[in-house]
């Protein structure tokens, strides 16, 4: 096969068959061509787009590219949840302990965090020495006895993705439908669980922004893991606002922990939310046993004990907890100068701001301070009468009280008048 | 200036400013940026277009790259002629001691030939010892003495172009409008002439199909021509059958020869037509006067006598003329078997045949025979009788007769009735 005559057809706008998708893929993995072969035919699809059939063999070569973890050996429906990103967005840490606790078993594979958006790899090293790679005899004896695990991603899973996304980040051609949901679907797919529920987060402290291409990514993903025999729904949720209240990774842990012993929020709504959809998607839950069943987990702390025996099996030290999680203090205090209604927060650069305070990682390279961070009290509509306290600063060493305090000023907007448009939480679901 | 913000608005189909062109042409050129990046904005620039504002920048930033040639020491307009390419097409040659006969001078830098098209530079070397490179001064004193010159183009213009054009070949970005008209115009520009003729092929044997493109085409050089203070005009010409008879070098200096000794055919009418279009354009001539001009040169064989006095002038053996050109002998010869007419060539697979006897390059560390080709007599629509030699074929040692009796039979059809469509030479003038 000939690459040019590949990049030729996509840059007229023609559809790819299957065995020019495994071609490039395979070609681009094995560096058997050039990276200004591949960046050319990635500016054709990004711009040309693809269509569902050459989107899921896209997904499926790039799959095939790697390893596919067998979880056969494990009993259940065995779930994953993915979000595409967001700030304080704790969610996975609070769900996986209660969907133990309502007998489906989740491998759940993630990620580290990378500018604005954190990752629950690294909320989780907020306990000191957690185990989190681990083989595939320990992952599939650690769900069989406990029901769940957090584990870092296998390096290995669907390496054309890494070569691929390597190149469209140096050539401007992130922002494409076709190319996004392969890339989530090749990983979530190779990770071999039998239900999967997609977290498309929109607003200013997510990567899209328009609810319209978020409905179209989530659709189309969906039907990508139907076509591949999965379980799969997806909902488009809000990151106009932080979720939780923590921004940053022990605060986030405490997040999820007050959602596993019951205090409501809108974090804990999300929570309730997906793992009900989940619950139902899995066929063991009618919605209305799913609430029950939900509420049944929370009031009697199981999830909680659930959550701490995870954290135990996988050699964290939970004490932390106790001993420091929930005795951290506030270095100082941003509060509001005027009386009024929150109207809007700056997401990403709230996000950010932790990320320079050294609470997340800039580059690869970075160490993470898990007990720095923001804690952000209001939600968008939130009355604030003067002096009200708006964010604690929970600071390192990177940047002086007052440089914080500038920007968290530029992070957050309080109006007079209560706002029109509060943002719903859910704004879409598609299964 | 950030690469990635500009390739980025060319994808989203935008507009890019003079300064985001230079950059981009600056950039590449020095190699400051990576071959993937310039594939990507190629790419983006091939599928979302580029406006006539930003293909005038493009092509002044990339003849900027380089020299630009000071012809202001020759006397007079000078006169640039260049064609798209195609089979047979010996134009220039002929041309340019005919308007050094109207007193119009002709800086002509031509390119060597690469796959089925012939290079004018290649023909030339026909002549033992031709001398085609020269100095500056040389080329002025030439042009000031003798009227005209057919030398190599040199190696300095427009190397941006150089370095875009290498990618676009390798990464499936030539079908492009705007970088083929700034491609084109930016070493024409740069070559410092006044008057420029552009010849732009369509057909079966050029790199052009359709009339709609090519006027866009043709349109858009013109335009960006004028915007540089040019006098310019295109004309679309047919390329649906060889031009003159030969295919070859020696077999076009031939034919060349033939026209400017009065002979009457295709090849004749459209230096005729190209030449009385240029004397008319240098503001110099009527039409009236032009053809009447024409007319007289030729029978006069003054243009034929220019003709030999530029080859001597360049050290050229013309006596290869009499002694060798004319006396070529076919090795063999390709006769119809049928009666009918001819209804169309394969004449990019003739360009490409001759090409694989060794008549012209494929790559360019091959060497050319300068004696092989074709010879083909008719025209399309012309009546053939049983018998009648279609071609002649000056073998060299590279293919067997056979062999090349099977491509001849592929190239050329023959029908029974006369074909409806016979290709007008001229299909449109813009000006």
């Amino acid at each position: 096969m000939d690459i040019l005559k590949i990049i030729d057809k996509k840059r007229k706008g023609l559809a790819l068959s299957k065995e020019e998708i495994d071609f490039f893929v395979k070609s681009a993995t094995d560096e058997k061509i050039p990276d200004y072969q591949i960046s050319a035919l990635l500016m054709a699809i990004c711009i040309n787009g693809m269509n569902k059939e050459e989107t899921f063999n896209l997904t499926v070569s790039m799959l095939n590219s790697g390893e596919i973890v067998d979880l056969s050996k494990i009993k259940g429906i065995k779930v994953d949840k993915h979000s595409t990103g967001g700030v304080s967005d704790t969610t996975s840490i609070a769900l996986i302990p209660i969907l133990a606790c309502a007998n489906l078993v989740s491998v759940k594979m993630s990620g580290r965090g990378l500018g604005f958006t954190g990752g629950t790899i690294d909320k989780l090293e907020t306990f000191e020495n957690i185990k989190l790679d681990f083989t595939k005899k320990e992952i599939i004896d650690q769900v069989n006895e406990l029901g769940c695990i957090i584990c870092s991603q296998s390096s290995n899973l669907a390496p054309a993705d890494k070569k691929l996304y390597a190149i469209r980040d140096i050539t401007s051609t992130v922002e494409s439908i076709p190319l996004i949901a392969s890339s989530i679907m090749s990983k979530k797919l190779a990770s071999g669980n039998d239900l999967i529920f997609l977290d498309v987060k929109i607003g200013n402290g997510a990567f899209m922004k328009d609810l319209k291409s978020a409905k179209i990514l989530a659709s189309l993903m969906v039907e990508i893991g139907k076509m591949y025999n999965k379980k799969i729904c997806a909902a488009i949720t809000d990151m106009n606002q932080p979720l939780g209240n923590g921004i940053g990774c022990a605060l986030e842990i405490k997040d999820a922990i007050d959602v596993l012993q019951g205090k409501q929020n809108r974090l804990a709504d999300l929570v309730q939310y997906i793992a009900t959809k989940i619950m139902v998607l899995s066929g063991k839950y009618t919605e209305k046993n799913a609430l029950q069943k939900y509420d049944e987990i929370i009031k009697s702390n199981l999830a909680y004990k659930k959550f701490l025996e995870m954290i135990e099996y996988q050699n964290g030290d939970a004490s932390i907890i106790e001993n420091k999680i929930t005795k951290m203090k506030p270095t100082d205090i941003f509060t509001s100068d005027i009386e009024g209604y929150v109207e809007s927060y700056d997401t990403q650069k709230l996000g950010m701001l932790v990320c320079d305070m050294g609470g997340g990682k800039k580059t690869l390279k970075d160490t993470i301070n898990h007990f720095c961070g923001i804690y952000a009290y209001k939600k968008i509509g939130d009355k604030v009468s003067q002096d009200d306290i708006l964010f604690d600063i929970y600071n390192g060493k990177k940047m002086s009280i007052p440089e914080i305090k500038t920007e968290l000023a530029s992070c957050i907007k309080i109006s007079k008048k209560k706002p029109k448009n509060i943002p719903k939480l859910v704004f879409a679901f598609i299964s």
